[in-house]
């Protein structure tokens, strides 16, 4: 059994220990650069957890789990090229640092990179594991071009909403925790299990980066709130506050949305009485309560050797829900 | 034994078969698009000959043919946003029909797509067909990123070009001629050998389409000659024109290639009455009868248990290179 620390040691010594490195450079430097930046390493962290808990041997997941990682990684490379983003992580993005043609390229070496990794886990498991791969890559890219049609769009619904954010980010958490159940030798029905519990996390992540972006502590968070209402996204706090606003509120909400993308104090303030208005924050932090303690109860449920490895798992999903930033 | 005929009938019904429908249809309905335009499906062709070549059942090489014509359309889609491509096969780009975030994304999927069919073949050869896949693809992009580097680059030798085409076009010609070895259970000796006569097709098959854009027929051809020239690609025709010309002439073709890209008839005259003069066209030719010597030698040399399936593929590589558009 491991700790926490001890499996993020794991991770980051073999990533570390990685070559990304290949000619031409322009091609394998972006990816040396992105995957050298570590940031938190969720998934493969999720995809170790799981094998342990099934009682599995976290060496043997190391692979599948770094492939998720670089996949991770190569969503967002082709994510920022589309959101124009000049900065992640603090730094340049690979999009804003080297242009669009290298980071088109570089990406899909990546995802290249990300299915050549499976290959080489044990032929036991190899199947499921790039079968589980491929689905949820469909997935992601589906959520993602969900988000971009949302953009144009003034009719998403709330639940529109859940379900792009469901496959843009939570399924890929249920997938690492399956594919770590896989290795682990799981049944069928703990691997559903363990999915469905990531799915519950990943929803309730992603929320909480919603709530953050406007209710953050600036000087923990890093980063200016009002990200998204700058950015006039979408979020679960705008689709919400459409929802349940007066027509008076609802119009004024949808009238600052169709403002120029750009940071503008004023504007963030007045969403922001309107969000406050409906007690909008309040709503979703319930709302990620619930998916939460769903996922607590699946943990509970899960019918595992030695309950104690349950409290790893458990931490660090508390760690997640409790952050800050 | 199939004829050509049957061959390409054989690939036609099955991709027509194929439904790469789905939600959301900004995702789907490009790769739709795409992939029901025909073309050549050269690859597809030549994974089945293979097949059929080593006494296989072209029917257990269906998948990965068609996941070697998936992946091969992925690298247009993506290409074309590169290059900014409005046309292909007489219709409009992806990139031009839906933009530029749709090319990325469903160039993304197809790729996925590639690799989930692979996990339709059979078990016994999955892995290997998986690995070359992988392997070749990333060739591919290292290809596709030479070429993007030669654009801005002045001092490219003709040594480099070869080696772009060969990463570029003719390596995934001959990954799919192994493919088809692997599913037919030839050995590794005979899995290189078709390899080996795959690239030499395929270094032939790019310099043709270098010849082509500059002496073909235009009736024939479909478009204007010397797209190449008003675009300043680095051909082998200008590659090899300036490795031989005289200073004077070296230092206009390089003017030349300087000039604003865009049609220019006078430009295009200037470039070709160098190219005459230094009988740039004979050399490329002959240069293209050495890879097709090459490709037919190996070709005789294999070892198959009937000698009558060479017939089927020699007509095909002879077909190829005696094309004219």
């Amino acid at each position: 059994m491991y700790t926490i620390e001890e499996i993020q040691k794991l991770i980051n010594d073999y990533i570390d220990n990685q070559k990304f490195e290949g000619n031409p450079a322009e091609l394998y430097a972006p990816i040396e650069y992105i995957l050298r930046q570590g940031g938190k390493r969720l998934r493969p962290t999720l995809c170790l957890l799981a094998c342990d808990l099934f009682g599995g041997k976290v060496e043997d997941c190391m692979v599948p789990a770094v492939a998720a990682e670089i996949f991770h990684n190569f969503t967002l490379v082709h994510d920022d090229i589309m959101d124009q983003a000049p900065l992640r992580r603090g730094v340049e993005t690979i999009y804003k640092k080297w242009g669009s043609d290298v980071a088109i390229l570089s990406g899909d070496t990546m995802l290249i990179k990300a299915f050549q990794y499976v290959l080489n886990t044990d032929n036991k498991y190899r199947y499921e594991v790039f079968a589980e791969l491929c689905k949820v890559a469909l997935e992601v890219c589906e959520g993602q071009q969900f988000d971009l049609n949302f953009e144009t769009r003034d009719d998403v619904t709330l639940e529109e909403y859940l379900e792009m954010i469901r496959l843009k980010t939570a399924v890929l958490l249920g997938s690492v925790l399956k594919i770590g159940a896989i290795v682990a030798g799981a049944d069928e029905k703990a691997q559903n299990a363990i999915y469905n519990y990531g799915v519950d996390l990943g929803m309730a992540f992603q929320l909480q980066d919603d709530v953050l972006d406007c209710y953050a502590d600036v000087d923990v968070f890093g980063k200016m709130i009002g990200g998204d209402i700058s950015d006039n996204k979408k979020t679960y706090l705008y689709l919400y506050a459409l929802s349940v606003a007066s027509a008076e509120d609802e119009a004024e909400l949808r009238r600052l949305f169709q403002m120029p993308k750009g940071r503008d104090e004023d504007k963030i303030n007045k969403v922001l009485a309107i969000y406050d208005k409906y007690a909008v924050k309040q709503e979703a932090l319930a709302h990620i309560h619930k998916y939460f303690m769903s996922s607590e109860t699946i943990l509970a449920e899960l019918d595992v050797e030695n309950e104690d490895r349950k409290k790893v798992l458990r931490d660090y999903a508390e760690y997640l829900y409790k952050r800050n930033k």
